[in-house]
C-alpha cells in the first residue's frame, strides 16, 4: 500500500539462531576489519538499554513477575544517521532499516522507501531517517566503499528545518555521536531479534521421590527446560532448585512453573523463559504425564583466552569452577545471581569486568554494561540506586580504558560521566561529603550490623577514586575541568586522612556520625586504601596488621568483598597467605557441594543452612558473578599480567606463586595472549603480539637467558624486556616472599 | 506456560471502535463520576508522548516518510502504581494492564499473574508495578470502592529494596505523581488501542479528465480513501490535492500513494494511511481498474458548545468555516496543518488552546497536547526547535489555568516549567537577553525578508510574559522561586522599554543587533504589548497609529499573526475596523474557494499562485489551525466572555458588536454555557451552571432588567451580575463605539 514500512522482523527461524552463533564465531576477524563490513548501527546505549530493558524484566519469584525498583530508560525513538562520502565513481547501496525510514542526499529527500539508492560520484552526504517505537531504530548499509559503522554519525535531533522560501538551515546545533554496533553483521541478523546460543543438554540423573520426578543436570546450568513426550490433560508444575533441597521444597523454591497440558499440547515443547537451576523438580496433576526432560543451554558464546593451571589441583579446579560461573552469568550483560535477579547490578558488574581480562577479555560485554548501567539523563537516583554502585560505574569506565586502551569509548560516554559525577556533588553535605540522603542505598556489603549512618568512610574514598577516574578522563577528553576535579579529588583524600585515619587504632574508622569519628573500624576503607594506592609504607603494615589480620575487625563473608581483602593482601605481598584462604574459602564451597560459586559462604553453616538469604530459605545464589574472583587474582597477581599504559601498549609480568611448586597460564591483552610458566629454576615468557612486557622476578641466582637482556634493578631483583610475540626462557633460583 | 505475560491487546474489533464512540459520547458525564468509576490509568505524560509519536511519524512527503526534526521522547517502560486504600469489609479487585504486571499488598507479593486480588478489610497499600517496551504501561483496576483513577500515585523509580535480611526498605526518596488519564473506561477500551473515530463519507462530483478520474468530495476533508470494486492487475496510483490543481498535478502534489493490486487483492479496500485532501485524482496502469471510490471520515468526536451568529451571513460563514478548520485539525492532538505536517506545532496549538475555549472547551485535547510538546527531560532544543515556540508554551499553561480551573494540571507540570525555564535561563547573553544559538530557530512568523538577527524584541517580550507566568504558577503551587521569577520578568519588562521603545517612532523598534537598537519597525512586538497590558494609553494611542494602522509597517500575511494583530486592535476598542478586516481577509480566503481556512493568504494573489509555499507549488496548507482566529475573536472580542478568575468563578461579558444589527451565541465554560443575544435595544443573557459573571454594557437610555440589578459606572456605562444559570434580558439603546 502507499504507506509501506520496513520492518519486516522476523524473530523466528534457526537461520537465525544458525547465523548469529556463526556471526560469533567469527567476530574477531570481523572485528579487525570493522571499517570495511557493513554491520547494523544505531544511536550508542540505546540497544543496551532496551536489551537491558528486555533481560532486567526475565526475573521471576515462584511465578510472579518481579522487575527492578530503579528507572528502566528507553531508547530514542527518531534517529537521524549521517555519513559524508566523497566518491570516484557512483555506487549503489543498499538499505536495511529496524523502522520506517527515509533517504536523503545532500538535504534532499529520495522518494519512496528506497531499498537501494546511487550515490552519485564526488562530496555527498547521506542522511537516513527511521522512527521506530517498539524497537531501537537500526540501519544496515551495504555498498562498495559506503558501509554501515561506526564512523556514521547519529543525532536524535537534527534541527534541519526550511524557511517559507523552501531553504533547509543546515543541522547547526546539533550533537553527533559516532553509532554504536555490537556484531549483528548481515542484513538478516537483526538486533530486534537477539537471542543468546543454545545448545542441547542432557540430565544426569533422574530419581523417583516424594511423588514427583527428580532431575538433576549435575552441576548449576542455565536455559529452557524442554519436555518430551507430553501425554494426558492436566497441570505439569515443575519446581527448580539450585540445590536438592530447593527443588524438593515446593513451597520454598525460588522459581517455578506451571503448564496446563491438554489436547491441544505438541508432544514435545520448551519453555519460554530460561531459568537457573541444576535440579528440577516435576510433579504432575489430573492424567498429564511426561516422558523425559532435557534442556536447551542457554549462552553468550565468548571465548575463553585466559588460563591458569599449578601444581595444586585443588587451585585448578577452584579456576575452573570460577571460570564457569563466569560463563554462567556472562549473558546479554554482566549480570550477578542467575537464579534470582537477572539484573545488572554495578558493583557486580566492576567486578565481573575485572575477571573478564582476565578470561575472555570481550570488549563489547564490558562497555555493552557500562552502558545499560548508566541509562540516560536525567540522573534521578543512584545507579540501582546505591551510592557506591554509582562510584564503581566511574571507576570501570578507566579500568576498561586501561585494559582495552578504547579511548573512543571513553569520549563518547564522557558527558555521561559528567552529568552522574554533577549529581554526586551537588548531593554532599556542607564539609563536602557524601551520606546517604533520602532514597540512597548505602550498600557497601552483606554484612550483619554493618552500620551505614552519618558519613561513612568507604563512600567518601570511593567518591575519592571517582574524581580521580574523572580528572584523568576530563584530561584524556580535552575537557577543562579536568583541573576541577583533581582539586576536588586531592581536597577529599586530605580529609580521608583528617577525619577517618585514627592513628592510635592504625586504621581509617568506619564512619562519622553527627560530626564526630567513630572509634569502630571495618575492613572496608582500609583495604581499598591499599591498592588505591593512598597509604604509604608504615600506614600499610599498620593497616595490615591491626585490620587486615586482626580477628576482632568483624569478618567479611561475602564473596564480594573477599575480592578486594584479598587483592590488597596481594597488594601487600601476601600471595601465600592469600592462597590458602582460597583453598580454605573457595575450597570449602567446593566441599559444600559448589559446582559454582555463591553469593555468599559462612563456612561456619551446614547443610541447606548454606542455602537461606534475605529471610528465605533458599534466598541465596548459588552462581553468583562475584564469587569467581580467583580467576581476577591468579591472573593479576599470581601470573602477575597487568597493563601499565591504556590497552597493553605496555605491561607488566611480575610472577609470585605464592609458595606453589609451579604454575603456567594465558592472560589475554587486545592483541593475543601473554603465556607463562613459571618454576622454581625456569619461567617461560612469550609476549602478546603487540606491546611491550617487563618481566620482573627475584632470583637468589644470576638469571640467564638466550632470547633477551636481563637487567639487574636491586640485589636479587631483575627486569627484562618482553618484545611481542617473543619467547622467552629464563633459567633462575625462585626466591619466595 | 509458565511465563504467562497479562498482554492481551487486541486492536482490531469493531466492538473496540464502537465502544470507543460510545465512551467519547458519555465522556462528560463519566469525567463528572471519575471518582467512583474507573478509567485506563498511566504515567502522566507517557501516553501523551507515544501517542504524539505514533501521529507525528505519519507525514508523508509525495510517497516518503517525513519526521520531525526535533527530539521525539519516549515512555518509561516500568512503572509502579499505588494507592493506599482503608476497607471496611474486604473487597475483591480485578486487574487488567498493558504489560507484564505484578501486584503487592503491603510490600508483600501475590503469586502469579492475578486476575482478581482479594484486599483485606483495614489500611492497606496496593502496589501494581508493570512492564511494558512497545506500550505504556498501563492499568485498569475495578472493585467495589478501589478503581483506577486520578488518585493513583505512580513513580518511575519506586526504590524498595531488601536488605540480606528481608527486610524492606520503605519507598523513601521516591517522587510520587498522580496518574494520567483520557477516556478509556473499559476494560477492552485499551489505551494502546486508540483510534480516531470514523464515519463513510461519500464523493460529491467524479470527473475523468487528463486519462484519470478526478474525484471531488466538495470540501476539504481527513480520511481514509476507500476503492471499490477493484478488478485487474496493475498498479492504482492516487494523487491528493487540497485543489483540484494539486491533484491534477501528478508531479507536484504534496501526498499520493501508490497501489499493486493483482489476483489477491480483495474486491475492496481502505488505504491504511489516512491523509488529507479535498481532491482525488487516480491513475491506472495494467488492467488495474477501480468501480468507486470513498473515504472514511476520520475525526476526534468533540462536542461544539461554542455558536456565533449575526446579522451578516459572510460573518456566519467564516465562523463556520472556522469551526470546521478547527474540527479538522483537533484530533490526537491540536496540530496545525493536516494535509502536510499532522505535527504539533506549539505556537499554532497555543492559538487552537484559546480557539478552543470558544468551541469545544475540550480540555484532554490542551492537556494532551501541552504534555506532547514538552516531552522529557533534559531540555536540549527549545520545543519544536523554535524559541518563541517554547514561550508560547508557558502562555499557554497559564491561560488553561484561568479558563479551566485546572490547578491539578498546573501543579504537575511546574517541574517540567521550571526545568524548561531554566535551560532558557541559561540561554540568555550578558545583558540578560536571548538571540538565537546555534540550532536555536527564531521564527516569529513567515514573512519575506524578516530579519532574524541580534536581540529580536518580540523574543523578550515573550520571554518576559514567560517569566510572569512562572511567577504566578511558582505562587500557585507554592514554590519559594516566585519572588526569583518575578525580579527577572520586571528587570526584563524594564529593559524591553529602556532598550526598545522608541519614543520619537512611539514604537517599539524590531531588534538590537551589536548593542545598536535598529530604527525598523515590525507588528510583533507592539500588537502583542497592547494585550499583554504593557502599554500606558498615551503608549497604545502611538501604537494604533504610528504600528496597526501605518500602511508603511510591513503587512502580515498569514492567518497566524492576524490572529495577534487583529486581538490587538479589539483589545484597542477597534472591533468595528477589525469585522472588515475579518470580511475582507477571511471573506477573501472564501472567494478564492477557501473550504477551510490556510496557513497564509495574500489576497494580492490569484488562481493556483494561492498554493505555492516552502518553494514548492502546492507547498502551502489550505486547512491550518492558525487560520480559524475569528472563532477566538467573536468568543472573546464580541461576544465579550472571558474569565476574570480561575475555572469561570467569576467572568466577564463585555459585548461590542461591532456595528452588527445583532449577534448571538454561546460560549462554553467549565460548566455549561454562557448564552448571549445582543441587538440595539436588547440583550438576552444566561449565566452558565456555574460561576458569576459581569455583564458590562453602554446605554444612551436607563437599561432596564426585571431579572437583575443594573449598576451604572459611568455615565452610559453599566454593569449587572449574572447568576449561575439565570436568563436577563435587558432593555437598553446601544451606543456604537
Amino acid at each position: 500500500m502507499g504507506t509501506k514500512t520496513s520492518c519486516k522482523m522476523d524473530k523466528s527461524s534457526s537461520l537465525y539462531r544458525f547465523s548469529l552463533i556463526l556471526a560469533l564465531l567469527i567476530l574477531p576477524a570481523l572485528q579487525a576489519a570493522a571499517q570495511s563490513a557493513p554491520t547494523w548501527i544505531w544511536y550508542p546505549g540505546d540497544y543496551e538499554i532496551w536489551l537491558a530493558n528486555k533481560m532486567q524484566n526475565r526475573r521471576t519469584e515462584r511465578g510472579s513477575f518481579f522487575p527492578p525498583f530503579w528507572r528502566l530508560d528507553n531508547h530514542y525513538v527518531l534517529m537521524d544517521f549521517h555519513k559524508d562520502v566523497d566518491l570516484a565513481a557512483p555506487e549503489e547501496i543498499a538499505i536495511w532499516a529496524e523502522g520506517q525510514y527515509n533517504v536523503k542526499i545532500d538535504s534532499k529527500l529520495i522518494p519512496g522507501y528506497p531499498e537501494k539508492v546511487v550515490v552519485p560520484a564526488g562530496k555527498h552526504r547521506i542522511n537516513i531517517k527511521v522512527y521506530s517505537q517498539e524497537v531501537v531504530p537500526s540501519i544496515f548499509i551495504s555498498g562498495k566503499t559506503i558501509v554501515s559503522d561506526s564512523s556514521w554519525l547519529v543525532t536524535f535531533e537534527d534541527k534541519e528545518w526550511i524557511d517559507e522560501t523552501g531553504k533547509v538551515s543546515g543541522q547547526s546545533g546539533t550533537t553527533w555521536l559516532n553509532a554504536g554496533y555490537w556484531n549483528f553483521n548481515s542484513p538478516d541478523n537483526r538486533p530486534s531479534a537477539f537471542k543468546l546460543a543454545t545448545t542441547p543438554a542432557s540430565a544426569v540423573k533422574v530419581e523417583n521421590v516424594e511423588g514427583g520426578r527428580l532431575v538433576d543436570f549435575g552441576k548449576e546450568t542455565f536455559g529452557f527446560v524442554r519436555l518430551h513426550g507430553l501425554k494426558g490433560e492436566g497441570k505439569l508444575k515443575l519446581y527448580y532448585g539450585e540445590s536438592r533441597e530447593e527443588a524438593l521444597s515446593v513451597d520454598h523454591c525460588e522459581t517455578l512453573d506451571e503448564i496446563q497440558i491438554g489436547r491441544d499440547s505438541r508432544n514435545d515443547s520448551t519453555l519460554d523463559l530460561s531459568k537457573a537451576f541444576r535440579f528440577v523438580f516435576l510433579k504432575t496433576e489430573g492424567s498429564a504425564a511426561v516422558d523425559s526432560i532435557s534442556m536447551l543451554y542457554e549462552y553468550l558464546p565468548v571465548e575463553v583466552r585466559g588460563s591458569f593451571r599449578c601444581s595444586d589441583p585443588l587451585l585448578n579446579e577452584i579456576w575452573d569452577i570460577g571460570n564457569y560461573t563466569m560463563q554462567l552469568s556472562t549473558r546479554e550483560f554482566f549480570i550477578d545471581g542467575i537464579k534470582r535477579d537477572r539484573w545488572i547490578w554495578s558493583g557486580d558488574a566492576y567486578q565481573s569486568y575485572l575477571m573478564n581480562y582476565y578470561l575472555f577479555f570481550d570488549n563489547p560485554s564490558v562497555t555493552r554494561t557500562t552502558l545499560a548501567l548508566r541509562g540516560k539523563d536525567p540522573v534521578t537516583s543512584h545507579i540501582n540506586t546505591i551510592m557506591d554502585y554509582t562510584f564503581y560505574w566511574f571507576m570501570g569506565i578507566y579500568d576498561y580504558y586501561l585494559y582495552s586502551g578504547d579511548k573512543h569509548f571513553l569520549q563518547q560516554c564522557y558527558p555521561k560521566m559528567k552529568s552522574l559525577m554533577q549529581y554526586c556533588l551537588e548531593r554532599r553535605n556542607k564539609d563536602g561529603l557524601m551520606e546517604g540522603l533520602s532514597g540512597d542505598w548505602v550498600f557497601i556489603d552483606w554484612a550483619e550490623g554493618l552500620s551505614k549512618k552519618g558519613e561513612v568512610s568507604f563512600e567518601q574514598l570511593l567518591l575519592c577514586r571517582s574524581l580521580e577516574t574523572m580528572a584523568i578522563c576530563a584530561s584524556l577528553t580535552g575537557d577543562a575541568e579536568d583541573a576541577f576535579y583533581k582539586k576536588e579529588a586531592e581536597d577529599l583524600r586530605k580529609k580521608l586522612f583528617s577525619i577517618y585515619w585514627n592513628p592510635n587504632l592504625q586504621a581509617f574508622v568506619h564512619s562519622r556520625v553527627n560530626g564526630v569519628p567513630v572509634s569502630h573500624v571495618t575492613r572496608y576503607t582500609n583495604m581499598f586504601s591499599i591498592f588505591f594506592g593512598y597509604l604509604d609504607e608504615n600506614q600499610k603494615k599498620g593497616v595490615l596488621n591491626s585490620v587486615l589480620l586482626n580477628k576482632a575487625v568483624p569478618k567479611i563473608t561475602t564473596p564480594y568483598m573477599r575480592f578486594y581483602e584479598l587483592e590488597a593482601l596481594c597488594a601487600l605481598g601476601e600471595q601465600k597467605r592469600v592462597l590458602q584462604e582460597i583453598r580454605d574459602y573457595w575450597g570449602g564451597m567446593l566441599k559444600a557441594g559448589a559446582t559454582s560459586f555463591w553469593e555468599e559462604f559462612n563456612p561456619e553453616k551446614s547443610g541447606a543452612d548454606h542455602y537461606a538469604m534475605y529471610g528465605r530459605k533458599f534466598g541465596k545464589s548459588l552462581c553468583h558473578a562475584w564469587g569467581a574472583s580467583p580467576i581476577y587474582l591468579f591472573g593479576k597477581y599470581y601470573l602477575g599480567v597487568s597493563p601499565t599504559s591504556p590497552g597493553y601498549k605496555t605491561y607488566i609480568i611480575e610472577p609470585e606463586t605464592g609458595g606453589l611448586e609451579w604454575m603456567e597460564g594465558k592472560v589475554p591483552t587486545p592483541d593475543g595472549e601473554v603465556e607463562l610458566y613459571v618454576s622454581k629454576k625456569e619461567i617461560r615468557v612469550t609476549g602478546a603480539a603487540a606491546g611491550t612486557g617487563t618481566l620482573r622476578f627475584r632470583s637468589s641466582s644470576r638469571p640467564v637467558c638466550k632470547e633477551g637482556t636481563i637487567t639487574q634493578k636491586a640485589p636479587g631483583q631483575y627486569e627484562m624486556e618482553v618484545l611481542p610475540g617473543k619467547k622467552y626462557t629464563i633459567r633462575y633460583t625462585r626466591v619466595e616472599r
